[in-house]
C-alpha cells in the first residue's frame, strides 16, 4: 500500500483527489492537512465523502508527511515549492497540482505568478506530469508538476499535428471554455451562481497564466521555438468540463495527410485518450467525472484544421491526472483507481 | 419629477432598483452612494446599465440625500435606521429594503438581526410596505419597511384564507424555495455556481429571519395571535424567483367555501396579483423580471388547502415592491414604471 | 458470472444501468434490446460508454433473453408485464424499473396507467424492490417491481416514524422536488432546457402516479390503512436528484421520543441509508451518481416532525436500487458494484 | 397605430415579438395565427403574457392578414415565401424571421434548406433586415428577410474591419456559442435540460445554415468575393444569449490602425451597438432581454485581431431586430418599444 498525504484538501482538486483515492486499491490515506480546518472531519466539509473517508484535517505539523510515500499538493501556488525539498530529501515523492513546477523558466513563473521561484534546482529536475507526453520521465521522477487544466486539453489536441509538422506553428488558436470549478472553491463574486449562471463570456483576454504554459509545452512537443498559440479562455455556466476548439493552418504536408489516421495512430494504446470517429463533436458531459479525454479532428477548409477536445477539468485536468502520474511513479497499472465510467446524464 | 437617492446601490436590489427607475417617467436619479466604489460609474459595475444610467457612485457625504424627495436603502441591515431620522426630519421619505423597519417588536429584531434597534419611535410609525395589505397607510407613510421576499409570497398566498377564517391558524406550513440572488451579491462559498448549481437543499432549518416576519404579519392579517406558520426555505439553482407551496387545514367554513372564488374576489382589481384559473400550477419564469405575483389555490383533500405562489424575488420581492410603494407615496399611478412583461423564455 | 439482459436500454435508467453494470465484477452483459436502434453500438448513442460497453442494440427477437439469468426492463410501463411470464417460466429473474409490478391493486394500476394489468398472478407474487423494507422477500423473488423514484425517498423518510407510531397517520405531507432526468429521455417541450432551466414549479397537482404507490407502501409499513400522505411533486432545474421535505404531526409518543435516536437505530447497518447528525440539511449533490440516501430529521415545533431526504433519482431512485436487488437475488454482497463515491462538485 | 399580424406565434421568436409589441406605443395587435392552437388564448400558452396580450390564436383563414399594415412570420422556413405575394399585393409589409428572404442565391437556399424557392422575384426585392447595414433600404422595403441570430453578431463584429480592409479576407474564424432558445420551442431530445445542461459542445461541424448567410453578407460588406469565414457554432447551457469570438489576421493597414477608434467611429450614433472600452470582455447577460449588441475589439498579437460580440439571440438576434425594422419601415423612432434595460442578474 502506498501511504499518501494531501496538503490542502479543502478545495475542489482536493475533494476530487479524495474521491479517487478513497477507492484506489493500493492507496492508504495517511493525512490531509488544512491549517484552517484542523480537527474537522473531512466528511463534515464534503458530505459526499461520508462513509468513504474517515480522516479529519490535521495541521501540517501533525501530518508527519515525511513518513508518506507520496504527497499531493492541492494548494495555492507557492506552497509546494516551499515544502518540496524537505519531502524529497526524506525520500517522499511530490506531486504538485498547482503551478510551482510547470514553468521551466523562472522569470516567466515570476512574471505570471507574482513571486520568485524558491527552488530552481528542484524545478529543473521536476517532470511535467502529462503521461501521454512524458511517460518514461514520470516513472522516474521525484517531483511532478501536474499540468494545468486548459494546457492538458490543448496539448493533447495539437500534439499529433505538431509532432508531424502538419500545421503551421505560428498562428495557432486555442478557443477554450471551462466550467467554474476551474476557478476553485473560493468566495468570489464573479463565480457566484447569480453572476455566472445563464451567462457566457471570455476572460483573461489580456493574458492568462495558462498561455505561457501552453506555449512552453507546444514548443517542446514540436521542437520548434517559433510555435505560438493564441489562448482565449471563456467561462461556462457548468460545474465540470473543459472544451477546447483548436484552429491551425495546415502545411502542405498537413493538407495531404489523413488527419484522422494520424490522430488514431498517435493515440493508439492510450487508455485515457479517445479519438472519436470522423465527423464527431465531443461533448463535455461524455467525460464527466472520468479521466478520459475525447478528441475529434476536422478539416473544415482544405488548408485548415480544427480539433475539438473535451476533458473533465477536475479529473484529467487535475486530480485524475495526478493519480495517473502516481500510478506510473509506483509501478502500478496506469489505470488503477481511474477506471471510471463517465456520469451521463 | 421625484428626486431619488439610493444608498448602497452595488447589490442586486440596487441594480434592480436602477433597472426600474431608469425607465420610470417621473423619477430623476440624483445620487447612488457607495463608500467603497465612490467615483466608479455605476455602468462600469453593471454593464447592463450602459446607456441607461450615467451616474457614478458617490460617498454618502457627497450625495446630498436631504435634497432628495425619497431615499431607498438597498443596504445591509442596520444602515437605514442609522440614517433615517436625519432624512425624515428633512422631509425626505425613506424606503428601506432591508429589515430595519419590518419587525415591530424590537426584542425580536434584536434576537434575529443581532443588533439593538436604534430608533424605536421611527419604527413605530414605519409602515410595512405591502400595498395589497396596507395601501392607504403607505400613501401617508414617511418610512416604509419594505417586506422580505419570502414573506411577500407567503402573505399574499395566505391572506384570503386568514381574513375569512377559512383555515386553521396553528399549523400552517410554508414550504418555500428561492433563487440564489436572494442571498445577495456577496462573495460566499455556498452560493458559488460550483456549489449551488445542479443542487437543491433546505437551509435555515433551525430558524430563518423571515420566520418571525411571516408570523407577525399573518397574525396581523388574521387578527389572531395564535397564528403559527412553519417556514422552511430551500435554495434553488436559479437566479431569480421564489416559489411558495403553502399548506393548511381548512376549517368547516373553509371546507364549504369556493376557494377559487374567494381568491378571485379578494384580489379583484389588484394589478400585481394574478389569481390563476382553477387547477393551475404557476412557474417562477412566468413572472421573471416583473412585479407580478401569480397564485393558484387547490383543495387536494376535503380538509386541506394548498396554495402555490410565484414571484420574482428581486422585483415584487424587493425593488419592484419598493417602487410600487414610492408610486403610492407620491400619488402616482401605482403601476407607473412597473408595467413589465415577464421575460420568457 | 451473472448473465444480464436489458430490455429498452436507450433511456436514462438504461444508460445508468449500463454505467453500473459495466463495472460490476459479477455481471456479464449479454444483450441490450431496442427495436428502433437495433444494430447501433450502445456507445454511439451514449459516448460516455465508449471503452466500457461494446455491445450493440439488438431486436428483442435476437436477444435470446431466456438464456440470461436476469433481465432488467428499462422500458415504458406495460412492456415488462407482457414479457415477464415467458422469462419467469424459463427461470429468468425479472426486475422491472417501470410500474408494472409496483401497485398491488390492479384497479388502481389501470386507473393511473391507463391499461389493464395483463398478469395479475405474477403481480401477486412480485416483490416491491425496496431492500431496506423487503430484503428477505427480495432474496427469494422471481419478479421485482422496482420502486418509483419519489416513493423511495418518501418511504425511507417516513418508515421509522410510521413503524413506531410516532406520527399521526392521516395528514402527512410529502413536498418533493425532482431533477428533470426523472421525466426520461423523451422529446417533450416542457423539459427542454429553454423551458425548465432557471425555473421552478409544482406539477401533477391534480394527482401523480406516485401518489397511490406512496400510500400503498406507507400503509403497508404502518400496518394501518388510514395512512394518507399528500404528495406534491415539483420540477427542479437540475439533471439528477430528488429532495423530499416531509411533514407530519407527532403523536404523544412521537413528541416524547428522541427522533434522532429512532432514525439512527432504524437504519443501523444499512449501507445505503445515511442518517445525518441532528440539525443537518442534506443536499442533492451529496449523493449525486451514488446509491446513497441521506436523511435528516427535525422537530421544528413540539408537535411537528420534518424529515429531509435526498437521493439520486437515477441511482437509488431507479437503476442502483435495481442492481441492489439483483445482488440480493443472486446472493452477492449487497454493495457489489455500488460502492460509488458521490461526484461533488 | 400600426395594425400588426403575426403568423406562427407559438415559438420563442413569437412570444418574444409579443413581449415587445405588447408595450409598443404605436402597435395594435390584430391577429396571431396558429392552425394547431386556434381558439386558445395566447396567454394560456404563455402565462407570462397574462394581462398583456388578450388575443387568442386564430386560423390563418380567420386572421384577415391582408387588413394589417405589417405581418411578421415567426414560422418554420418556407411559410413566408408561400404567403408573401398575396400580402405584398395587398399593400401589407412582410417581415420574415425565418430564412426565406435572407439568401440571395436560390441555389444556395435550396441546398441548405432543402426546398426550392417559390418566389425568386420577391426574394430579389427583399431587403436584408440589418439596420446598422441597410438602414435606408429597410425604410423603403416591402419585404424584410430578418437576419439569422449568429449572422447578426458576426456581421456587426467584422463589419468595421472589412469595410476598412483592415483584416485579411480569407481566413476569418467565427467561433460562436448560443443559448438553446436558438433551437426553438420544439420537442427534441438534444435540447432537453437533462441533455444540454451542465454540458458544452460544438455542433453543425460539417456545415451550418448560417455559414452561407454569413459569407454572403461579409462579402457584400467588404465588396470582396474572396471573403471566407469559418463558422463554428457551439451549444451553451443557457436560455438566451449569443457570444461570438471572431479572429482574423490584420493587414498591414490593420496592424497600423487604432482599432478601438475605428470601431467607435463606425458605430457612432448607433443606438443598439455598444462598443466597450478597450480591454473589455462582454458577457451575454449584459444584454439579456434587450436589443443591444456589445462589442469589444482586441489585438492579442501584432498581426491578429479578436472581436468579442454578445447579443440576445431572441431580441437583437430575432424579434427585437424585426421590430427595429418595422420602426424604420413606418417612419417611427428606431428605438420605439425597444428601449429595454437588460435584465441582470
Amino acid at each position: 500500500m502506498i501511504k499518501v498525504g494531501i496538503v490542502g484538501g479543502t478545495g475542489y482538486t482536493g475533494v476530487e483527489l479524495l474521491r479517487l483515492l478513497a477507492r484506489h486499491p493500493q492507496v492508504q490515506l495517511q493525512a490531509i492537512t488544512s491549517r484552517k480546518e484542523a480537527g474537522m472531519p473531512v466528511a463534515d466539509m464534503y458530505p459526499s465523502l461520508r462513509g468513504h473517508v474517515d480522516l479529519a484535517f490535521v495541521t501540517p505539523d501533525d501530518a508527519r508527511l515525511t513518513e508518506c510515500n507520496v504527497v499531493f499538493f492541492a494548494t495555492p501556488h507557492g506552497v509546494a515549492m516551499a515544502q518540496a525539498r524537505e519531502l524529497v530529501n526524506a525520500g517522499v515523492k511530490v506531486i504538485d497540482l498547482a503551478a510551482d513546477f510547470r514553468l521551466k523558466d523562472t522569470a516567466v513563473f515570476e512574471q505570471w505568478y507574482g513571486m520568485p521561484h524558491s527552488c530552481p534546482d528542484l524545478l529543473e529536475e521536476a517532470v511535467y506530469g502529462l503521461p501521454e507526453l512524458n511517460r518514461e520521465a514520470i516513472k522516474k521522477a521525484r517531483i511532478i508538476g501536474n499540468p494545468g487544466c486548459y494546457p492538458t486539453s490543448v496539448q493533447l489536441g495539437l500534439a499529433p499535428l505538431l509532432k508531424h509538422k502538419l500545421v503551421e506553428p505560428t498562428h495557432l488558436i486555442a478557443n477554450c471554455a471551462s466550467g467554474v470549478s476551474g476557478a476553485g472553491r473560493k468566495a468570489e463574486v464573479h463565480t457566484l451562481l447569480a453572476e455566472a449562471a445563464d451567462n457566457f463570456k471570455a476572460y483573461g483576454v489580456k493574458g492568462h497564466r495558462h498561455g505561457p504554459e501552453i506555449n512552453q509545452q507546444l514548443r517542446a512537443i514540436a521542437g520548434d521555438s517559433s510555435v505560438n498559440c493564441l489562448f482565449v479562455p471563456h467561462l461556462l455556466p457548468i460545474i465540470r468540463g473543459i472544451h477546447s476548439t483548436l484552429y491551425g493552418r495546415l502545411t502542405a504536408e498537413g493538407q495531404a495527410a489523413d488527419l484522422q489516421a494520424v490522430f488514431e495512430a498517435h493515440y493508439k494504446g492510450e487508455r485515457f485518450v479517445d479519438v472519436l470517429p470522423a465527423g464527431s463533436a465531443p461533448e463535455t458531459r461524455s467525460v464527466r467525472a472520468s479521466n478520459t479525454v475525447r478528441i475529434a479532428v476536422h478539416k473544415p477548409e482544405p488548408d485548415t484544421v480544427m480539433v475539438l477536445v473535451v476533458e473533465d477539468n477536475l479529473t484529467k485536468g487535475a486530480s485524475g491526472q495526478a493519480v495517473q502520474c502516481m500510478n506510473l511513479m509506483f509501478g502500478l497499472d496506469e489505470q488503477m483507481g481511474l477506471d471510471l465510467v463517465p456520469v451521463l446524464p
